[in-house]
């Protein structure tokens, strides 16, 4: 059984095992299909937390049993390199929508395409050549993380038959994507219609968020241990707590952040005029006029002082102390579940070393 | 087993179910989802030949045999249907990437959620907010094909667990989605850098639709029969020969086609400035000045005179005589190897039926 600190390691290694493989089909088409593959390697495999695989991995601890842990933690690592591939389609697909320049201090993927086009003074317009392959290398991200989670892959190298994926992993898989997809639906519409209820904001990190990063991830690792319908419900609530604490964080950070550790402009929230609870709440328990003072300054490029007088109205409305107490009692409520939890003490020390760290982080 | 006429209607069964047991898992997130879950599930039942489906079953039937028959035609028509998703995938992110408005007489999936933002009076960029709405949805359309073609649904109904997709099969299915994804990004690189030879344009098609539409579906219909490896290496030559005629008809169809049949504007292909054989081949065969006048036609609006121009070009140059010489050759080709199939008489029949179809269809 690996430890916490082996997973990260582990899962890239079957990411960069699954890259190599789907080389020679990329260089059959042409070099410069294997040139934007090697582009997606890269953002695979240079970046993230691995936060996915990781509650995948605690699930499956929660549940494995001596007799089956072997068998099944192959599976528990696999499943977390897919989602990382979900996670890249995700992330390159998002930055399309949200037109975000960079990403972990690089230029996003759309960017990068973008420069590649001017560079070699292509005809057309950069900025869409550099969209289009982005949408294309995040579409070919998802279907590889289907063929990763079902242990396919494009060649035809005769290996053994791959290990199927269980079926009560697989509607949770299903169920995952669908969630991740609807929710950030739900957060587009919800911006372009402008609605700026807390309520709103919760909807989106629960599907957008909680379900696809901790909950449903908790889950298909427990399902691959064979654990029961209730320590399932159980790792639901605690994920979804968990999930919720994580978004909360994200959007403290997104605005009171610093840009050396989150790896983002200072205040990008505000900048990319992002619905979130926290700025919901301000908006909510705000009078008329500063809530007007506080809605002039989402969505647009913002100076120091009005980025100051923002980081004023969210604090002094209490809506900053509001998100920390959820986070806090997310975390709680989380807590005590783990504790609770049936299972041996490691794997329980391990969900709750997860929960403080993404409760917490500073990034 | 269905005759090749029920395949279709067996199909659109069959992904009419999947979108009605997909219906609760969205209503569940928000009414915003099932509204843009309805929209894709009208856009892939409405519209369609059921092509790839119709190869999956032509080989499924090629394979069959009357002990495996049975149980394994279900699987055909499922990875038929699952095919028709990773079409509506391909078919709409497409749209935004060669920025079409209409589609089958219809507005385009991001140009209806673009009249959506500006009916509602919503805020921020219209254009962006559909495109963003249908990176999104072809997204969900991707991520449910792998859905169906695993047997896989989003919800927890307790039903019997899913067939599994044969392994064989699942290799070919996951070499298509690279295939496909992969030419994608070829085609819009070779526009991009304004590779116009003919050689460019006959890899594209080789991987983008030969593959992608005939020689895969072929192959994974007789994987699913349980076929013999020669039937598998026969069918991928004839279903490469049919689906280069298939997409060399379309060519000539994208300048000579009858709006009213092809549901496109007239000359097309010209105004999109598409990197076609046909258009290839003329810029090889004709000289400076005429290949000059011709590239002056290539993807902008054209008058009703440039048109007829480009087209005399397209015909005096021979370009249009060697296209339809080579559309003739491969049909010639795969017809041979129809004929020389170890298999059944009603099975060479419906395969070549299709061939015909495919290659002299009007649109």
């Amino acid at each position: 059984m690996l430890s916490q600190q082996q997973v990260p390691g582990a899962v890239e290694e079957i990411l960069r095992d699954f890259f190599d493989a789907t080389a020679p089909s990329l260089e059959e088409i042409s070099p410069v299909v294997t040139e934007a593959g090697a582009a997606l390697a890269e953002f695979v495999l240079t970046g993230g937390k691995r936060l996915r695989p990781l509650f995948v991995h605690a699930g499956w601890r929660c549940a494995a049993t001596e007799s089956t842990a072997a068998a099944t933690e192959p599976l528990a690592l696999r499943v977390g390199g897919a989602i990382e591939l979900i996670q890249a389609c995700a992330l390159v697909h998002d930055d399309i929508l949200d037109r975000s320049d960079t990403r972990r201090g690089q230029p996003t993927v759309h960017q990068r395409f973008s420069a590649l086009h001017r560079h070699h003074r292509w005809s057309g317009d950069s900025a869409h050549h550099g969209s289009s392959v982005a949408i294309l290398l995040g579409d070919l991200a998802l279907a590889w993380a289907d063929d990763l989670v079902h242990g396919l892959r494009p060649t035809f190298d005769d290996g053994p038959a791959p290990v199927p994926l269980p079926p009560a992993a697989g509607t949770l898989w299903a169920r995952m994507r669908t969630e991740v997809l609807g929710g950030q639906l739900l957060d587009i519409t919800n911006e372009a219609s402008a609605d700026e209820t807390v309520d709103a904001a919760y909807r989106v990190m629960k599907y957008k968020t909680a379900a696809y990063t901790v909950a449903r991830p908790l889950q298909i690792g427990a399902a691959l241990g064979e654990g029961s319908a209730e320590l399932s419900e159980a790792l639901w609530r605690i994920g979804t707590d968990l999930g919720l604490a994580f978004q909360l964080r994200d959007d403290l950070l997104g605005v009171f952040g610093d840009p050396a550790e989150t790896g983002k402009p200072s205040g990008d929230d505000l900048v990319t005029g992002k619905r979130t609870v926290l700025v919901a709440q301000a908006l909510a328990d705000s009078s008329a006029a500063t809530a007007a003072t506080l809605r002039g300054f989402l969505g647009r490029a913002l100076s120091a002082t009005e980025l100051a007088t923002a980081r004023g109205i969210l604090i002094d409305s209490g809506a900053l102390a509001a998100v920390e107490g959820q986070i806090d009692d997310h975390l709680s409520s989380a807590l005590a579940e783990i504790d609770a939890l049936e299972t041996s003490p490691l794997a329980r020390a391990d969900l709750t070393a997860l929960a403080h760290r993404i409760a917490h982080r500073q990034k």
